[in-house]
């Protein structure tokens, strides 16, 4: 397996593995939880705005991470956090989570399993896939991140959820844990980002960083992570175009 | 995803992942080792029976093996239980391994990252990912696993080495907490093993079962599971007669 000799600027260390963010890098959640809560509120006989539902929804996930990164809760997987803000959402909405039953509460949950991928994101991967190992390092846990691979056809050859590493990005450990388990050290290894928080810890763990623009994963109004806000080694306008600055062939 | 229905006789579950014991059943691991274990000692002017040098350093395996899962020693990844082996080889033929260098039997070391796939592992795997998660299931670390998948084109879609669960087979956690990071029940797993034994203990944890014979594993005499010895829910003669028996087509 040759490995392209890609020498990241701060690191001067070969690049041996890609990683990625998934939720807004990869996959296009808002969109994707959005069409499951529309689908799921036609079912019900309920009257949302899903993509407001969508935004409520994950407008709880940084509280909660933050709730086990500070060690106020011990480790819960993300599904379970996303149960716990599902159900939030659900009464802040006037429904009550009990009078649907445990199943379809726990069917809508798994939307995040389901979640579409970018326009780009197969094709930029399989060729990364081919110079580089490739993963995502997400705060998914590994069923979540394994399901949506297979349902999106995401060509992974690794996936450490968050439930192995038991850490929450922008925690260190997430990605230190991540290049002990692939037997690399730190500067062997890329975080590819849409979001310049994650970039800067990464980087100050020793890896290598890839800003990807996604101006559309909050939908058309977004403010955040509009341009690369460091000193990241490449910035990207896709993971297509990454993949050609790392020197994979496109087929 | 469609998962195919296959209905297993002994869980009446669904088979959702079919995993894999390696070191045997998916990649020649005798051959491969002999084949660099004869380039070393061509390279340092020592005379080896590299087929014996093999065998010797696979027979410590299950010992070393024996120390972690009794509760001897600490959890310590095979890599590391792998080098202390190699040393005691390499001393047991009178070559000290100081005398060598790390350097050099680290890469010694590290030809278990390479191991040879046997001829149907490939394109029987590639006809059981487009219907079932497939993955090892084996007592390599997780960089073993995925230098060995991307050297020798396995295509797995996750790796979860022994280093993530910190077991060694046949120990029940092994099996019980890779089905629970799949987020599935162990009757939703299949294991495929060449090894009775292995077999024995995943059927004990509530996992399927399937028997593939490798009479080859430890060369032309090889006395050690020639045949199924338990009530296995399938047994084959290779990774594509496993595919075909549980309805993957090939192509």
């Amino acid at each position: 397996m040759a490995f392209i000799p890609y020498d990241s600027p701060s690191t001067r260390r070969r690049i041996r593995a890609v990683l990625f963010d998934t939720f807004g890098t990869v996959v296009d959640w808002r969109t994707g939880v959005a069409r499951e809560v529309a689908a799921f509120a036609r079912a019900q006989g309920l009257n949302f705005d899903a993509e407001q539902f969508a935004d409520e929804w994950r407008g709880l996930y940084q509280p909660a991470l933050q709730t086990v990164r500070s060690g106020a809760r011990p480790f819960l997987s993300l599904d379970d956090l996303h149960y716990e803000n599902l159900c939030r959402v659900l009464n802040n909405h006037g429904v009550a989570p009990a009078s649907l039953g445990t199943k379809v509460v726990e069917e809508l949950n798994r939307s995040w399993h389901r979640l579409p991928a970018w326009p780009d994101s197969v094709s930029g991967l399989t060729a990364l896939r081919s110079r580089y190992i490739i993963g995502p390092l997400s705060n998914g846990n590994t069923s979540l991140l394994l399901n949506m691979a297979k349902s999106t056809g995401l060509p992974w050859d690794i996936i450490l959820g968050s439930d192995i590493t038991r850490a929450y990005k922008p925690a260190p450990e997430s990605y230190q844990r991540t290049a002990a388990l692939l037997g690399m050290d730190p500067g062997e290894v890329m975080l590819a980002a849409a979001h310049n928080e994650d970039l800067e810890a990464a980087q100050q763990s020793g890896l290598a960083t890839a800003f990807i623009t996604r101006s559309d994963e909050h939908g058309p109004n977004q403010t955040s992570d509009r341009i690369p806000t460091g000193a990241w080694d490449i910035t990207s306008r896709s993971i297509i175009d990454l993949a050609e600055q790392l020197g994979a062939e496109m087929h």
